[in-house]
């Protein structure tokens, strides 16, 4: 492709609403338009790259026995209420009527759809397992939209689905799909990718992992033991506390004056937050109904593994005097509102703490959880934290990162095959229902991610596998004709050799046309001018700066191709 | 590919409410899956088919210098407004609003999107002329959803837009692609393509033209001369008539009691129908204006050529009494209802005719139009017919033809870019609207027109460029270790030669496996048993029967390869 040729616009500067890096650089360079909220038009560099992004995924599918099919973008919305999704799923879901008035709702995952596919016909044992995917356009209402590609409404997702007839074949071919997404990432250039494990959220399901991009910008929190290699969700990681017991002592209601807080507390008695018990008050999104979580002073709740307890949507309370819930005091002992009591397991083991006695200005120092409220079923609801114990080797090495998720696989059991009526027959005959997993991977997402990581302060510095182009030629004097046949020449021949090249033979000023040429980002650059044809050398450097080098005229095509094809293997393309 | 991992079944009958030959074979092979009303998934054979046809479609698309990009599927409404389809166009689009309120479209075409993205970007006439296409998802709330495929709700298309510094470059690059949409269809193997003049419709602009496939189930009817190649559909024919003047007569008020229709008052007066000048009423839909089309008797009115000269949509009128128009008895002569009257050109040079006296139960006989009711602009809304005169070569040879539309290309002019306010600078730095092309395939419909045109009664023949694999191995004795040996070495030795194979591996009855293999459609089939082990061969045929003969084990890998390359070649693949 000659630049000439190309519809694309560079921008000296970017717009003042990019908040990060790669949209900075991506719109810059022109790899996409902004048309709406969270919408986007590709211009071509960024749909060659993530035709390429594709491409490795089918391999990597394929080579899991995957097979590709295709599902609608538009689907009926009574298909989704079989489900239950249709009602569970809030405003994300794009739903209308269509001309007959009937329900459709715009895909955001295609559970549904797969089920719908493979009903009635996988219906023997015998056909068991099987995988079935798609690449295709998802719309999911998003409320938040932000950093360019990183989070938008409509994107481009492969998703996939496996059937199979028994857990154990379940879980070994997830271990598949994960060593897949492994390669998916290794190959398309990403270098920081983690995986996860994560909270199920909306899929259903039990054991679930995110593969995460680590980077600063990225939404998702996350716990890292460096140690065993624990990694998971910040979501979903386990908390896992040593308390030192202490003694038992006697309960006693202690007058504490305008304390509000809990540092306020902890200065008044003189004691480290952990040895307050705090109360958090939240309540459930239907009836309203609060519940209370007891948890160790220094600790925070997670709202998710909250709500995964509680079985339902639930949100921070709105106190009202009717609910007899003193804000500010509230303790366990005497506690005579109407909520969920529940209390974290930071609280287990210890003899002694202090917590609200329910009254204005009052707490209780000594309360015994056993002792003074009554037996009770502790449960991990809190946020896990930097320096934490790791909850799988108990070493205090918990590290706090940030990442971008780029995929995701879930076992969602059978959530879906159940509520839809999808069986096979048994080897005796009995009808089951099948076990499914399914397996996502965002493509716009994955290139804004990779943007995000691999960049200078110039531009983005595309991996060859999924660069849109290997090779890019700048002929810096398009007047003079020798120049101009030379790159002619080099282009034709590694376009032969199979190298894809981009071509900028635009007139214009080398620094231009170098500014471009670092935002386009394509991994291996050529220059030729009078100057480097006066030495009888064309100049090749690469866009990571790991190399820079005189290539002589007549080696050249021959050389820069087997460059190309060297990096290429890298990356097992 | 084994048959058994491949998530698909085959039926013995297809469902009742299958319309045509292609619908029923491709129900019957599992081809797809009926979600909803024209909504359907692809089994894994479909889309490794519309993947080909993409592919094919790429290549041609990228040999005439288009770039690939990707617009959205959901749109804002507000671009639409500024192009004025979003008010133009009916209920065929959806649209609903998103969780902002905001009124969003679900794209049916992108000619707004593809001015979008060029706008602003393509500032001088220096980065002209050049052409953007991309292969998507468009949904169109179609009322008359038929035949599988054939016509559907929700489709993956091509969808291509060139934009040019004048008209002379915009022919010369719809050439371009005339030929490009040419090389498509051959090379996908449909071999009853032709180009058709056609009706612009809602698309806009002037010249047009229509890719059709030539079968009888086709929806499209189509005037072809079989003598100078004229070819046109229906809607967009000229028609031209020869007049055989007569001699001019007195204008003469007959009485024709209880004459009702044509055939009647030819009857009464003992004339031809060619010697009457018919009305036919329309009305305008926005005003309910009337539109009295005075024709020759024995011709039809084409409504879309009188929509079009029209200006707007029409509908066969509803003839009230307030109307003043004598329904059975209207004339020219003395007409005095509030109408717009419009002369078809077939009345031209005549010089005496019968015509309605607007007053019940009377006639005229001998009215000249010039003489009696003055100077006209003749204008030609007539529809065509078999036998008619070529438009343009004027023999009495036109053929009247089905088929369906499986592309089109059009010349769209300014009207996007003039309504969208795209501008650029001309060589003398004066802004000026480019000029528009714009080229679409339906992808899937493709698959199902092919199949309609290349099939026999036990299922489908697809040609081997876009068929799901090349071969297809038949292992008819699953049970016999040493006919399976033999199976799977072919089967991966074939593979490592890059042919594409379907390994029926099940463990079934000779008939059903060849009643499947018939269904699935692959053009070369190897049948491996007991018998072609002991003569030391296997069995080799093509799908269409054009060869079957025995090869030698030994070579069987090889041959087979060759044959494949040999067939692919003569497709460009």
């Amino acid at each position: 492709m000659k630049v000439s040729n190309l519809l694309i616009e560079t921008l000296r500067d970017a717009p003042g609403d990019c908040i990060i890096e790669s949209q900075k650089l991506m719109t810059r360079g022109g790899y996409m338009k902004y048309m709406h909220n969270g919408i986007y038009s590709l211009f071509a560099p960024t749909k060659r790259m993530t035709k390429k992004i594709e491409n490795i995924i089918r391999e990597e599918m394929d080579r899991i026995d995957g097979q590709e099919v295709m599902f609608p973008v538009v689907m009926p919305a009574s298909l989704w209420e079989e489900s239950g999704r249709y009602t569970s799923i809030g405003s994300e879901m794009a739903r209308f009527k269509d001309r007959s008035g009937n329900g459709v709702v715009l895909g955001m995952t295609h559970e549904e759809a797969a089920v719908h596919l493979a009903r009635n016909t996988a219906n023997s044992y015998a056909q068991y397992p099987f995988m079935i995917y798609q690449i295709q356009t998802k719309f999911r209402d998003e409320p938040r939209c932000r950093g360019g590609l990183i989070r938008v409404r409509e994107f481009t997702m492969k998703d996939a689905y496996s059937f199979h007839t028994s857990q154990e074949d379940l879980e070994k071919y997830y271990d598949r799909a994960y060593v897949a997404y492994e390669r998916i990432f290794k190959r398309a250039g990403a270098k920081n990718v983690i995986a996860v494990k994560s909270d199920s959220g909306m899929m259903g399901g039990s054991i679930s992992h995110e593969f995460m991009l680590l980077t600063d910008i990225g939404e998702d929190t996350l716990a890292i033991c460096p140690e065993c290699g624990y990694k998971a969700n910040m979501e979903a990681a386990d908390v896992k506390v040593e308390n030192v017991a202490g003694e038992k002592e006697e309960l006693k209601k202690v007058h504490t004056p305008d304390i509000k807080t809990i540092e306020d507390l902890c200065k008044f008695l003189s004691i480290p937050a952990d040895k307050l018990c705090k109360a958090v008050v939240y309540q459930k999104n239907l009836t309203d109904e609060y519940i209370i979580v007891f948890i160790r002073g220094d600790l925070d709740v997670n709202e998710t593994k909250l709500r995964n307890y509680v079985g339902e949507e639930i949100h921070p309370a709105i106190i009202t005097e009717e609910s007899g819930i003193v804000a500010g005091f509230i303790g366990a002992v005497n506690q005579n509102a109407k909520a969920q009591i529940i209390f974290d397991k930071s609280l287990e083991g210890i003899e002694s703490t202090v917590c609200g006695a329910n009254e204005v200005d009052y707490h209780y120092t000594g309360f015994n959880v056993e002792r003074d409220y009554g037996k009770v079923d502790y449960v991990d609801v809190a946020k896990i934290f930097e320096g934490a114990l790791c909850p799988c080797c108990s070493k205090k090495t918990i590290t706090i990162s940030n990442g971008i998720e780029v995929g995701n696989i879930f076992q969602l059991g059978t959530k879906y095959t159940k509520s839809m009526n999808m069986t096979y027959l048994d080897q005796n005959g009995v009808a089951q229902n099948p076990i499914m997993g399914c397996y996502g991977i965002g493509v716009g997402r994955l290139v804004a991610s990779i943007c995000e990581e691999s960049h200078d302060d110039y531009g983005p510095i595309w991996p060859i596998s999924i660069a849109p182009w290997h090779v890019e030629i700048c002929n810096l004097r398009r007047k003079n004709e020798e120049v101009t046949a030379l790159c002619e020449k080099l282009y034709d021949e590694l376009q032969a050799n199979k190298v894809e090249v981009l071509y900028d033979d635009r007139d214009m000023r080398p620094g231009s046309m170098f500014a471009d040429a670092d935002l386009f980002g394509i991994p291996v650059r050529v220059v030729v001018s009078p100057k480097t044809m006066e030495r009888g050398v064309v100049e090749v450097s690469y866009r990571d700066k790991s190399f820079k080098g005189d290539i002589a005229i007549d080696e050249a095509a021959e050389k820069i191709t087997e460059m190309v094809n060297e990096l290429l293997k890298q990356y097992d393309i």
